[in-house]
């Protein structure tokens, strides 16, 4: 059977822009991995007459009902009782969960409050869903043919439970299996991208192929629906490589999660390291290599040389060359790269220097001008960008940027 | 009178969790400051009938209708065609909008393809909105007693329409006024402050007061409704004053962005610069300032010194120290943040060394401890931290707590 959902977030908070319905993605990701079809998202405030009007249309719609938000411990917090009256279950005290709650204060060496025990009440008959990261715990139930799953609001609690608690509840519903692979395609835009592949994805029914961007890159994703995983992986093995094929040196990677991840596996399986001199991407590049966890086995460190008088001291960039290219120049940017390299002793080296903005510089270099180098003890390479007057998007493109030299270097491709 | 609105996202990458939708996010912040109520968010996918669907339920219950996406060039992009069809428009052709698409490919030297003209094809009658980031035009038109607006997908388009074609288009609209402020608190958990607040917001009325979570801070929005901008400011003033009162010193800035934000504001005001050296928030506090628009006029750069050998020979740490305590140790901690003051010349630096996971260090050093160290002429600070087992929200607090560290100093308060 082929199983249909709709996510229900529940917060104020969200309508008034206050936060950014990051669970609805995460819930969708692990959906569709599990073959779920979701056909809608809906955020409702802390209102029960309009969560209980969501909740009406989306059980006349899907078989899934997942909820977020609304399950603490404050007296907005309504998505319980509401959910339960939409099926006629009453909420039960579970001494338990109680006592499940006060040792999660005990273990934090924090006071609990009274109003913390309303968690404790759950509809009756339900799967309790344990909450690894808070207080509240969410829950999941079958009744008058929907399958109901209430999940906590914060992102950390909500990912934690969905891995441990809800996937657990929906792996065992869903038969047929959806595979899903992603090609990521590095500096070639969205229309660009479609322009070469339209022929291909208007021929395609299952697998699909679908293009999603973000800044400055482009994810092509590959989806087979089939009775196992292993015929949908057979089914998406051609067209990944059919699309490899038309876009030859612009895809990075298959299923790596980023450009960095990409550069970190292969730095990883060379045995080489990388240190960064940031001028206009400011700890960036640093810090986007740094999120992946095991950095430090590719990763010597980096220098943040954001004035001139740095570049010169601990970079060691020539005065000279500041004084006739200026910071933001291509000599610049070798010598940074060069710089750092030497002084951490890693084998690769890069470096970013520019202009994003908002202003130019004092030489009247145009905003988004920025040079992007690598060093390496087979020379030195530099890339001019004009990036436009957006200063959060040029910082993420330079860093890309630098990444993706990265990559092609240790691939051996032109950099 | 009081407008009502729902923000309809069309896009299936939705849905699959490829995007997150930050598109009404954004929007949701704008209507609120116009004093427009957000009753719904919806997503529905590149599905006419779905779209068809939301279409009619949500202008069962608004004013307003606001959709993101579906407006470009390719042939899953319905928006225009499914809206016209619920409203009775026909779809006309616009030959000034086929100018500017040629326009637009022209001037950034990329060929066009023509599936763009379709993007000129407006409703009949519609006010076409600009895009100054894209080709695709949005419209808004007045039919059927609703306001409909469309808008591009892609955020960078859609925040520039927003702002240039939208909200004038709605102000015009809407008389009553809202005005919010935030509150921001750093080091108080949402339950603590909630139980310090718990009277209060359940007392207020209009203006409201409500708290909103993010990583390791909670933001108090006070929010006040009257007819004009002052009356609105004259209502918010006490509420303001009564939550600093309570809070304390956990309360960093009032309508403050961030707390990078509030220290590069007081920084600037003192004439004061800062550096950093940075071990377990990889670059992050570097990347956090230098987000800031003119950053470089506080900001001399840093180091991060992901390596033991990269925090001896650039910072200066003491061979002893890093083999007495290890790297990750108050004095570690305190050797780095002097140790880049005096390699930069700053007037202030901070300093993180820690374990952010997901495993220990060779010590066996506990996963989430976390040292963050400020230098100044006046001395060096060190705050021990137990961060717990989470890697990025261990790297935001940890340079969250270095912003709070330089906030504190600057404000003469207790570090």
């Amino acid at each position: 059977m082929n199983y249909s959902a709709e996510i229900i977030a529940v917060g104020t908070e969200i309508l008034l822009g206050s936060i950014t319905n990051t669970d609805a993605r995460d819930i969708s990701v692990a959906l569709s991995e599990l073959g779920i079809n979701v056909f809608r998202h809906t955020v409702v405030g802390d209102n029960p007459a309009r969560l209980k009007q969501a909740v009406a249309e989306a059980r006349s719609r899907a078989d899934i009902i997942i909820t977020t938000g609304g399950l603490g411990p404050t007296y907005d917090d309504l998505t319980k009782q509401t959910l339960s009256e939409c099926f006629s279950l009453p909420l039960v005290f579970h001494p338990e969960e109680a006592e499940k709650i006060r040792g999660y204060f005990r273990a934090m060496g924090r006071e609990m409050t009274d109003n913390n025990l309303q968690q404790a009440y759950l509809p009756r008959g339900c799967t309790i869903l344990d909450n690894h990261n808070g207080t509240a715990p969410g829950c999941a139930f079958f009744a008058e043919g929907k399958h109901v799953i209430m999940l906590p609001g914060p992102p950390r609690e909500m990912n934690m439970m969905l891995k441990t608690g809800a996937l657990p509840y929906l792996r065992a519903l869903s038969g047929e299996k959806i595979v899903s692979h992603n090609i990521r395609v590095f500096g070639l835009g969205e229309s660009a991208v479609e322009d070469k592949l339209r022929a291909l994805m208007q021929s395609l029914d299952n697998p699909t192929l679908a293009p999603y961007c973000s800044t400055g890159e482009v994810c092509l994703r590959v989806t087979a629906r089939a009775r196992d995983d292993a015929e949908a992986e057979t089914m998406t093995r051609p067209v990944i490589d059919r699309v490899t094929e038309i876009l030859g040196q612009y895809v990075y990677g298959v299923d790596v999660s980023s450009l960095q991840q990409q550069a970190f596996v292969l730095l990883s399986e060379r045995g080489l390291t990388v240190s960064c001199a940031e001028s206009c991407t400011g700890g960036l590049i640093a810090q986007r290599i740094t999120q992946i966890p095991g950095a430090s086995g590719v990763f010597c460190g980096g220098v943040v040389a954001y004035r001139d008088d740095v570049k010169r001291s601990i970079l060691g960039v020539k005065p000279g060359t500041l004084s006739r290219f200026g910071a933001v120049s291509r000599d610049t940017a070798v010598e940074m790269a060069e710089g750092v390299r030497r002084l951490t002793g890693s084998d690769l080296a890069v470096a970013s220097t520019g202009v994003c903005g908002p202003s130019t510089d004092e030489r009247g270099t145009p905003v988004g001008t920025v040079f992007v180098a690598l060093a390496s003890q087979d020379g030195t390479w530099c890339r001019a960008l004009s990036l436009g007057n957006d200063r959060e998007r040029s910082q993420v493109i330079a860093a890309s940027n630098a990444f993706d030299m990265l990559i092609k270097y240790l691939k051996g491709q032109e950099i």
